[in-house]
């Protein structure tokens, strides 16, 4: 009975509805770039007030996110961003607080019939990742809308992967792309681990700006070097005290040894506001944004104590962000 | 330096964020039985205001996804509910919006150490998304967090799938689970097509309440006979003015022909208000809850309509479920 039922009819209800919802004045003017958090909570434990790491890059009216954590494509909407604007996705590292949101901007893609191929760049293990996102979209892409008949496009066709590796660049739509590999993990230099999994810190030259995103991170002298003279420095922080005291609270009983070795972990593999704040001030940036907290939104006992540490060493504008910040 | 690192250390950090960041008021108490609306708007289209189809069954201090679309992480974590206390999914069917969260539920279950398997029911073909998801979590969980001879555990067996069947009673954990296949769907019975591709509603008869959810149908006597009685029917519903308006909208040119097949396909594939009555009234259902909207949040006018249309053949109670209302 419905064996008729047209793709043009389909699409234009697809790409009808959003019309409606989407808060119009909330559209970014397709000629600005900007980069707008749109997740500020390190993962990988959810938060209640903010939502996990993702990011939109705009450029020349286009859409590119950098990392995707759960509910990414929530927060595209909630930016003002329709879906089918995202051309590509980085992935600084594929720890699922970073990444958990992509198997549903590749589904609702399929879904709605996107058939210009988005291309996900990130670290080794990238090809294998999204292999695995594309296969679990076989079943859904085959039955289509339930209309007997129906055409239905391979997953695969619409999806493209490109692993980087340390110090590659890349040239995608304008923008000149680094990646570094920083010190989130901790495998010996050159092990198979090593080359196996990295995280990586990027950076973006636009034509009239340069934004580094150091994604999870300790000290690096890599990520220094990276983000040297940036317009725009977006880094995560760790806030240790916060942390350790939840972690006391809850586990009065932890081994000294232990609480020392988690203590160093979090230290070297994030970064602390000082360590943010020398990481601005040693590479000069313009501007200072912090994003990926942990122990839960600062309050503004906590906040002026990130701030100050952060300001012992970097003399710039800092700005902590909220989701869907635009900067 | 950091060989040494404990999954005592791990865990104990990973277990005690969440309990600074999440509302304790929200919690629910773990003896209540409820069915919380963590999402209510219909995809595949992501909107502003209200998240992807998901809801979160409690039943007897244990938590069932029921329909995991993007973001339900973070909805879990704003309805106070910890993702360890998730037990199993349901999926009624696999379109994208119903799905797209379920991978940041896997991946970010696996990251946290979490070694109770979760279960994942679903129609035929859900064995196939979840070993996708599967092989998309090993490069992170081999990975770890980056600490050399850190133990992992294969994501694989942290996972079970359990495929349902029209019909299929199923019992877990006290509660008797019944799914039949509805009519979102329009393969001809007993095709191929329709053996692999089925969508479900599913009835939840636990010790002292029955819920149902029609997940995504059109009219159904199938589903009119499963929601018998039950004391609260949890309905999908779609505006057909509203969204036809937005087309003739957006789409003015679009052929008498084509428009009147999309009408057809939307009309009976999804629940009109006034089917939506039919249903509850002819199942003598004890109450109705409306979710997954369909072109946006109903505004006072059309919210009067669709009630109005409701009430015309069923007179019980009515709510239109909003983002983690609690029923």
């Amino acid at each position: 009975m419905r064996r008729g039922l047209t793709a043009l009819a389909l699409a234009a209800w697809l790409a009808a509805t959003p019309v409606q919802s989407a808060p119009t004045e909330m559209k970014p003017s397709p000629a600005e770039d900007a980069f707008i958090t749109l997740g500020t909570m390190g993962g990988p434990v959810p938060s209640p007030d903010r939502s996990q790491p993702a990011n939109a890059l705009l450029h020349a009216g286009r859409v590119y996110l950098v990392d995707a954590g759960d509910g990414s494509v929530g927060q595209l909407a909630r930016a003002g961003i329709l879906l089918p604007r995202v051309r590509a996705v980085f992935l600084s590292h594929l720890h699922a607080d970073h990444t958990g949101g992509l198997s549903a901007v590749l589904a609702l893609r399929n879904q709605t019939n996107q058939r210009q191929p988005i291309t996900i760049y990130g670290p080794p293990g990238t090809r294998e990742l999204v292999a695995g996102l594309v296969a679990a979209m076989q079943p859904a892409a085959r039955a289509g809308y339930g209309i007997p008949g129906q055409p239905w496009q391979a997953p695969a066709e619409t999806v493209n992967v490109i692993e980087m590796r340390d110090g590659a660049t890349l040239s995608v739509d304008g923008m000149r792309i680094t990646a570094v590999q920083n010190s989130h993990y901790d495998f010996a230099p050159g092990s198979i681990e090593d080359r196996n999994y990295q995280s990586f810190s990027l950076r973006f030259d636009l034509p009239g700006r340069s934004i580094v995103y150091t994604g999870d991170t300790g000290p690096s002298p890599a990520v220094e070097q990276l983000a040297r003279g940036a317009d725009l420095l977006v880094s995560e922080m760790i806030d240790m005290g916060g942390t350790l005291a939840v972690v006391d609270r809850n586990s009065p009983d932890m081994p000294a040894e232990a609480r020392r070795q988690l203590e160093q972990h979090l230290s070297t593999h994030h970064l602390t506001p000082g360590a943010v704040g020398q990481l601005a001030a040693r590479a000069g940036v313009g501007a200072l944004v912090i994003t990926h907290f942990a122990a839960g939104t600062p309050d503004p006992d906590r906040t002026a104590r990130y701030l100050a540490d952060i300001r012992t060493h970097f003399a710039g504008r800092v700005t902590l962000a909220n989701d869907l910040d635009r900067f």
